[in-house]
């Protein structure tokens, strides 16, 4: 590795339509005020955006249109242009269509050709994976600068035909939880620390110290199942989206708490040492409960779900969109993402250190 | 990267159910002698094997169950342990369910856990990019021992409740050239050289070389869309798979022609070098044209489709799993995937070496 080192030179997001809020939810699903109390006081989450308008049904920006914006503003921040990239990779649980993979129509969108791409299928740990991925290729050689992105589009599986009454209550939390989304990173190494392009002078840099990711649910059934439809499939639908919120709420903590250790013990950290938190997202319950368990006194906690809602693949850039602005040299990061598809656990370390 | 090397420990791949000839698709579809004929003489598939049987609908294996069973076979082939597994890697087009991701069911199905996990969205270029993606990983020293997976399970976009006689002349065309099935590889990586396990004192070991992928279709329009349906997309179902095949067949021999010379020039070999060539298979013609095209003139070809079809992102294992009983010391083996869906080229070079 012969000292190479991974920097976080940008994050950009972006977000379909109009912020769209609990009372607008609540109406269109016809619930009362009961039920959207119960959204903000138990989820937390008071706004986030989504691809389908929920009253006509008209699409504003699948997965490749918000990840062509996502990933522009993110080159854009880092001062890179489009030919500079050599690598590109996305995660996503949602892409638009099986095949062409939704990275590599936005690489097009971007102007991004000949050179490698990866669509990783995934859930909550995917940014994390995807960011894994990118720093390992980096730092074995082969590329210099990634455009890592990550984002879901969930409102492809809401029934916009179905009887409002109808729905049941599952899917009315689902609706409530989740939003869509995509952000973007641009990461890059240098074989001379202080020579990248698209930092300022003096400005110092974000190093990506570690990244770690493990599938951890040997034997254990899944807490999050979303299903694929090919035209087999129609003759046997269930749901699309199924959650075991139960599993999830009592295996979640336990699991960040260890990953947040191993993460630790990687990079040589005390929790003391840890000025900012960036926890798992799934709802305002929820993040307090682990955030309560993780026990990092003193770190400032990055929290957007109230905001954005469970974005899925793209959370992690939104909490890094505003933890970025916010850290001074010396400042170290921790982010945490547990996928409860199967149980992955995984966490990353940034620090960000002076210029030369 | 220190002389580090990867080698190919073995393959293990899966087929669902018995072998279905073309004379079984033509009574299922209602068609005559003159079309089994003309998929012999023009796709030169004689059989293909599905996870549908296409008369019942009954399921004989999704990608999980295959998958597993190739990974099975694959470590067993190597004399691999699964807990010596620290890296699995699937690539698909048709994963089981969005959520969890395919590779984590395999991974549990094995008993293997604890490590990181990568699911690729891939058409016909996945192979490689999950072989590239374990050979960057490996070199990069985090990891000894990968399990790399490529399939597909393409009858799941088939409307077994169709009236055969309303059946569109493309999607004929489709169920006679696509076979289900999954292979498995196993990569490893030592130190020193001759110290691995599974491989026999004196067999020697098989090289990879080089893989090479390139997205290279920038502004070009798709060559193969399949899609996939949430529950919003019911209502605005097409066909779920689309092929341009004209632009298939003007494209397909000049990339992989380009991504043959660059793989030379990457590895330095030259075509006279080449012992066995394993081309991209999407039909019998189109096969002929691109081996013409390429010129490799004294490379043995290894060819699979009349037997199992283009089973997508498994065909390189099956090519590779004719391929390794058949390698001498010093023997060099090139295999060329294109993707159409985004015009990816994809090359990997193999060499036997002597043990030491």
């Amino acid at each position: 590795m012969s000292g190479r080192e991974v920097q976080l030179r940008s994050v950009g997001t972006a977000l379909p339509g109009p912020a769209i809020d609990n009372a607008t939810l609540a109406r269109r699903f016809g619930v009362g005020e009961v039920w959207e109390q119960w959204v903000e006081a138990f989820l937390g989450t008071r706004t986030r955006h989504l691809s389908v308008d929920l009253f006509t049904g008209e699409v504003d920006g699948w997965l490749a249109d918000l990840g062509a914006l996502a990933g522009q503003r993110a080159l854009a921040a880092a001062g890179v242009a489009p030919g500079e990239v050599d690598l590109i990779v996305l995660a996503t649980s949602s892409p638009d269509q099986l095949m062409p993979a939704t990275v590599n129509v936005i690489a097009d969108r971007l102007g991004i050709d000949e050179i490698p791409s990866f669509q990783l299928q995934s859930g909550c740990s995917g940014a994390l994976q995807a960011l894994d991925l990118a720093r390992q290729l980096l730092l074995g050689g082969r590329h210099r600068t990634a455009l890592v992105l990550g984002g879901d589009v969930s409102a492809k599986q809401w029934d916009l035909t179905a009887d409002p009454r109808t729905v049941p209550q599952a899917q009315l939390v689902n609706a409530a939880m989740f939003g869509d989304g995509v952000g973007a990173a641009v990461l890059g190494v240098d074989a001379e620390p202080g020579t990248q392009p698209g930092t300022q002078p003096g400005a110092g840099s974000v190093v990506l110290r570690e990244v770690r990711v493990r599938l951890g649910g040997l034997g254990r059934p899944s807490g999050h199942v979303v299903e694929w439809f090919g035209v087999a499939d129609r003759h046997r639908l269930g749901p699309g989206v199924d959650e075991d919120y139960k599993a999830i709420e009592q295996l979640v903590p336990g699991l960040a708490e260890q990953v947040l250790d191993e993460l630790l013990h990687d990079v040589g950290w005390k929790r003391s040492d840890v000025d900012y938190l960036l926890p798992p997202q799934l709802s305002g319950r929820m993040t307090a409960k682990i955030v309560e368990t993780l026990a990092v006194q003193g770190a400032v906690e990055v929290t957007v779900v109230p905001d954005v809602g469970n974005t899925g693949n793209a959370l992690p850039f939104f909490q890094l969109e505003r933890l970025l602005p916010r850290l001074s040299p010396g400042d170290r990061a921790v982010a945490l993402a547990i996928e409860s598809s199967k149980w992955i656990r995984s966490a990353f370390a940034l620090e960000k250190v002076a210029a030369p």
